[in-house]
């Protein structure tokens, strides 16, 4: 099977890394500096102290034409928007795609790609890219994947055949799958943004608790959850598992980048707004962050 | 008339400085250096480039018996509770008192002092304390201050004699007045505190200036204030006025201090309370707060 990759972040990096053990795997990248790098090194991966590398062709991403059996987007929500620009110029419809991105604001576009088998996954791995070519896996995981339209044999064949050491899981109801890491990512994410502090700080900090906990029960009830003790419970297993780990919104607001808050928080805005509920706390921490996003060299 | 000064923080010390100009002024420290030193040196005030030096007795907290006409209690309202228990084990009853704490939640208290004048301020001045014995009044403004029981003969004195570089400003209804400081305090100090931006940050962005006003909104609902939209006007002109202020609580939080938001959040959380309303913004900001006062070293 001949495997593409869109986007060459930590994500787009670990899975080039690992499929390409079993794949034919290209990526495409932003900047040519990355597509040489990569070229020219290949893709190393570090986990644990050990690292391996990885010969990988590179290109960048306008040489994508989607003639791979599969192409993964591994670009944040925010990006997507010039990749299904691209797709609807493709004079070929590519097969089989599979969406990796965090949130759920996407959903709406990829119902707008016709005659094409769509994925949509979601990554529960940690991973740290370190430069253009190198990335950490620190933290070992599943990807958890669904089918969002289409035919999903592909889907089955690269479940079986991935390697074993980077397993994928089929999940039957995508929607699910996706809320749920997107209850996560919002109650985590944000609060450890504002407050510059590490997921564990969230359950040991007795107040900070607190307001995780007022979060939660504002979210749950806005996205109507089923079983939110079990779900609450998750939350607090992840920020203690993720103890040491800084969020990636916080990483992100600490490197000037921009958050992935509009598919996050944003989502969950709209569902407010759709189901007439109120949000006042979703709404406050929204802006808390948009606000974050506009200051420059804050943490510098 | 004589005056007593209990506490030597900013505040004690910029009245000490003003007012022994009018009367004779005896300060009262927490610490045996800054008792000290004020006897040394005096107190220096700085304004505006020039700094003016008053010999003021200073004299440790304990040798208070409240024998002065008047006694002016400026501690933080969390360090209260000892002043009161104090106030109860003197041999004679202090017959004036004026107390200047921020927030609202030290009013219970005060009726329980049985056959004094009690007198309540509210500080508008800026003023930064640089040492033990130097203050630096930054932001020049008013004192407003009101009778919260018994006889206001003193307190009419106090305003008439006081230096008019430091104006005494009476107002006829105690609560309205504490209210109108609380809820500035309220939706500039713990948003500033936890984004550590100075005051103006709060509405130069745009996204901050959303919850600003989403919080109003809640505070405003909460505490039945009249003229909400007056109010707000008051707030955005503080924050441009301020500007380049950083907040009490924002220095707090920086100093690894107590903060004052049990007299300020607090206040409002049971007001909410009292008359069953919803309060999850300011709850959220109230436990953030929390938490960050149990993080030392955050800022070092």
């Amino acid at each position: 099977m001949k495997v593409g990759i869109i986007g060459a972040g930590s994500i787009g990096l670990l899975f080039a890394a690992y499929l390409s053990r079993v794949f034919e795997v290209t990526i495409y990248t932003r900047t040519h500096e990355q597509t040489e790098e990569i070229n020219n090194y290949g893709i190393v991966l570090k986990k644990q102290g050990e690292q391996t590398k990885s010969i990988i062709k590179a290109l960048p991403m306008n040489a994508w034409k989607g003639h791979e059996d599969l192409t993964i987007i591994a670009v944040k929500q925010y990006q997507l928007q010039t990749i299904m620009e691209k797709i609807k110029e493709l004079p070929t419809v590519p097969g089989n795609l599979l969406f990796l991105q965090n949130g759920m604001g996407h959903l709406k576009q990829l119902d707008c790609i016709p005659l094409t088998n769509i994925f949509v996954g979601s990554v529960e791995h940690g991973a740290l890219k370190e430069n253009r070519y190198t990335v950490t896996h620190n933290g070992e995981a599943v990807t958890k994947v669904a089918v969002f339209k289409g035919d999903p044999t592909l889907l089955f064949e690269l479940i079986s055949s991935a390697p074993l050491e980077f397993p994928l899981v089929f999940k039957e109801d995508y929607y699910n799958t996706l809320l749920s890491k997107l209850v996560v990512n919002a109650v985590i994410n944000p609060l450890t943004a504002i407050l510059k502090v590490e997921n564990g700080e969230l359950i040991k900090n007795q107040y900070y608790f607190k307001v995780l906990k007022n979060l939660y029960a504002e979210i749950s009830f806005i996205l109507n959850l089923d079983n939110t003790e079990e779900q609450f419970r998750q939350i607090i297993t992840i920020c203690k598992n993720t103890s040491a780990n800084r969020s990636s919104m916080l990483k992100d607001i600490e490197a000037d980048r921009m958050t992935e808050v509009d598919a996050i928080l944003g989502f969950i805005l709209d569902e407010a707004d759709k189901k007439n509920r109120k949000a006042p706390q979703v709404e406050n921490l929204y802006y808390l962050i948009k606000g974050k996003e506009m200051i420059k060299g804050e943490y510098a």
